[in-house]
């Protein structure tokens, strides 16, 4: 399966899904998909998050906290969610508010190994 | 209330939590109410993810997206949920990553109005 066909499956797969994407942690997405204007920047924010999960990485590596596994940024016009698949790519899931969150988090639960799969 | 019987109520009412804390965005929290041994060092850890909270938040702003209402942070040994309460403090539940997730966000909805009337 390509990159496409599995950020299409996740966002046909979950309600109020905006976009979906594989991102280097140096802001390049691999592939993104996106299905509704999200009203805000949506690469330019990927950037912008994709810098910020690399200092997070950084960060919890540094505290002995482990691997950092899932990240969460919830704004007022869109829910992010990202999974970590190597130590250079993360899998993103931005949807409305008022998406289906929990889905949306299964799905990327069940999706970033297959994802992974594909990126070794 | 103070303070403190907000974050005791909060640890109580979610099952797997390790601590609950409000945080200033400068990286000094108000109360901390540790309830179990997290097995990293949650101060430090805390400061940290302020400091990139805020990070997050100039970015949220810059990029139009909103406020950041609710960032949330798995790792292998911790999942914090953060909950922002002003543009200087936010609340914040550590929870083992076995704990009650879902019902970790809600309690922490439901706190964070009242957290932050204690703090006008």
């Amino acid at each position: 399966m390509s990159f496409r066909a599995h950020l299409e499956q996740l966002v046909n797969q979950v309600e109020g899904s905006v976009a979906s994407s594989v991102m280097g942690f140096d802001g390049i997405a691999i592939d993104t998909h996106t299905v509704q204007e999200p009203g805000v920047d949506l690469s330019a924010m990927l950037v912008e998050y994709g810098h910020i999960l690399s200092k997070l990485k950084e960060a919890a590596a540094a505290l002995e906290a482990g691997t950092v596994s899932e990240v969460v940024i919830n704004t007022e016009k869109l829910s992010t969610i990202a999974r970590l698949l190597t130590p250079e790519y993360f899998l993103v899931l931005a949807l409305r508010p008022e998406g289906n969150f929990g889905k949306g988090r299964y799905a990327l639960r069940i999706a970033a190994p297959r994802v992974k799969a594909e990126l070794e």
